[in-house]
């Protein structure tokens, strides 16, 4: 990691870009693919499974006796492993439930907030060489406790033809009504247009690759919703002498081994803690399995020692990390102060990983500086609010001639009448 | 309005079908207009403001004393209006906010949610011949409560450079910290990029024609979130014999005058209602100023008389209407079990008016069946949610081996480093 000492405020922009993509290209594939599902449906699904995922599938619907075969393949050790975290995400999560919200806000006029959920959602899950079943349990656990009533999952097959045991069996654990084997760019223009087998749903949701970013973003062309715009997943570690270099090291290569695009930062008060990070990270790299992806993610990624806490919060707060471990003598300063962060790690017990599988939060989180502007997933993201309000004889005739001054000024006179002619029927 | 009876559910997806539009040509020139923005800042909104809006401007800042003088020139009775529809918003909205919730998911493990609110946000109103100050007050009111540091309001300079008088009384009176003399793409194209005079956001409210709407979906792909994708307006009433069907009329009318391609549809379980209210549309028609637009809405729309509720709530939901007015004998059922909706008015005393202005509810509600999804403008519209931990040693020891597992077994053997590192120091 190439060290930068106190950057000028006006290097920062530069200093914290993300490594950026091109999406020219992918766009032309992605909307032919899209136009070829909406006309052929199952037929093209079919089509483009065999072209990228190398298999013929004339079922793409997973049968119950797949999903019980998978269930006898875990390890009794894993399956408890997957309880524990269900358990703490089903906690945290339906501590998040809200209540309605009702108010007078004038004698007769009484106004409310509901959230129902949202009926139908498709889940994206990445194939490759990684089962990501825990993110089954990120995205389908608060679709349960928010009693969404159609829950797809689709997920690509392997060349035998199959899904993962991992994701099989923590998807029919979390209450997912549906598991499609098609992945990539199909997956998603499936769930926009829906297929004989595949439902069109209202809001997809999950990871994938550039291909399955720029996906959903044209899915919400066609008025389907996803969880959030995505990139490359990061890291901002905040830390001073009082941390432990080698659990900072740990963190940083724990995002790195996502791929070789995942941007690290580590932010010091200390010139001889960035060093000494780098010693730990060098050390540790040696023996990781995934170790050219870390390696290159590494060679990407900063070390900026900034010499006042002040400054190191508004840098932090400019970049809006979406994962933010803090481990410094002031942790309150910056869990007190921080105004972007998708999810905020304390202390030197607390890794990243913790919560990327089993404390209870999300992890599905806004990158690329979208923690600005955007939550990461959590209940309500499964919901929708609505208003309700109901008006008496009393109410309307005390907002009512209010509402009549507002329309005319505004030139909306049928709105105005609207009111008129029910406050003429109360004289 | 013509009137249909009992209709094939085979049919329902035709009838329900809203008006299309075709965006081809528009992102041509909404990526060019983007461009130059990006390129050459306020000169090019100076030229666009030229072509566009007719008139040249070398500031576009609205100055302090353009404001005072708007104050002046507004009436005393606007004003105690405009103060009434506020204090509702204020209140409900207020209303809406959430404690932080605070879990402590296994013993050791401590998570929490927060919402912090977005910082800077941008606010579109148009020009052209109502000025819309009542969405001022439905988007800043809210921004203000959730205490976003920078609230910009843009809005199209008439003929002769100027904002009208009632928007920018209201933006000062609830908080708009800039105000900005510019419209159509070129204002979203500068909050999105931002120019010497108008900031970049990271958010960007409120409504707008097709042109608008484009380049708020184009903001999306620079990273800038928005409110929601936007449609036409569109009524939906649902009404028994037991509903006046002058009131009826009146609400149905004041939802046609916003403009030809607004959609109203009265759903009914009574043919002679259905007749009963054309027969009162027709007669209130006809002292309507925006009597053209209204007729051609009007010409558009829809009576569909269903022969039990179970079915036209069926029927309601697959629309997932943007404001849904429900008159009959068994509001309770509708309101209980409707799961797609903008807002609800409830009963005879409740007009669609009331919610558009002065009620206390907001009016930025999802259009296009995006209530199937998309929740309406809130308090949370303006905030972000995010999360926090902070693990205990003895926390670590309770979770760390299952993270270790489920690491393991999705091949990420840095995330699983980052736990083992720790629980050994803690042996």
């Amino acid at each position: 990691m190439k060290i930068y000492i106190n950057p000028d405020k006006s290097e920062w922009s530069e200093l914290l870009k993300r490594p950026s993509e091109t999406v020219g290209d992918i766009e032309t594939i992605v909307n032919a693919i899209f136009n070829a599902i909406k006309t052929s449906g199952d037929k093209a699904v079919a089509d483009y499974t065999s072209k990228f995922d190398k298999v013929e599938l004339t079922t793409f619907l997973v049968a119950e006796d797949e999903i019980n075969d998978a269930s006898n393949k875990i390890s009794k050790e894993l399956k408890e492993a997957i309880n524990l975290a269900k358990s703490n995400i089903e906690k945290f999560h339906s501590a998040q439930k809200t209540d309605r919200v009702f108010l007078e806000t004038i004698e007769g006029v009484e106004c409310w907030q509901e959230k129902r959920p949202i009926q139908k959602i498709g889940l994206y899950i990445p194939g490759g060489t990684a089962p990501l079943f825990s993110t089954v349990l990120m995205l389908a656990v608060p679709a349960q406790i928010a009693d969404c009533d159609e829950i797809v999952l689709c997920s690509p097959p392997n060349k035998d033809g199959k899904i993962a045991d991992e994701i099989l069996y923590t998807a029919q654990l979390c209450g997912v009504t549906k598991i499609i084997k098609v992945g990539g760019i199909q997956a998603i223009a499936g769930l926009t247009f829906g297929t004989e087998t595949i439902p069109k749903v209202y809001k997809i949701f999950g990871p994938g690759n550039q291909y399955v970013t720029v996906a959903k973003q044209l899915a919400t062309k066609y008025g389907v919703a996803i969880d959030m715009p995505a990139g490359p997943s990061e890291l901002l570690v905040m830390a001073d002498e009082s941390a432990n270099s080698a659990y900072v090291a740990s963190d940083l290569l724990s995002q790195a081994e996502h791929g070789s695009d995942s941007q690290v930062i580590l932010v010091t008060s200390s010139m001889k803690f960035a060093e000494q990070v780098n010693q730990e990270v060098k050390s540790q790299l040696k023996d990781l399995p995934r170790k050219e992806m870390a390696t290159n993610a590494i060679n990407n990624s900063k070390s900026i020692v900034v010499d006042n806490f002040e400054t190191a919060l508004e840098l932090i707060d400019e970049y809006g990390p979406e994962h933010f471990i803090v481990c410094t003598n002031y942790n309150n300063f910056f869990v007190d102060n921080i105004g972007n962060a998708g999810s905020v790690f304390i202390g030197d017990y607390t890794p990243e990983s913790a919560g990327d599988y089993a404390s209870g939060t999300n992890h599905t989180l806004p990158t690329n500086g979208f923690s600005k502007a955007y939550s990461g997933v959590n209940l309500d993201s499964f919901l929708k609010s609505m208003t309700f309000q109901k008006i008496s004889r009393k109410g309307i005739k005390n907002i009512g001639p209010a509402i009549e001054l507002m329309a005319e000024a505004e030139g909306l006179q049928a709105h105005k009448n609207a009111i008129t002619k029910r406050l003429n029927d109360l004289k």
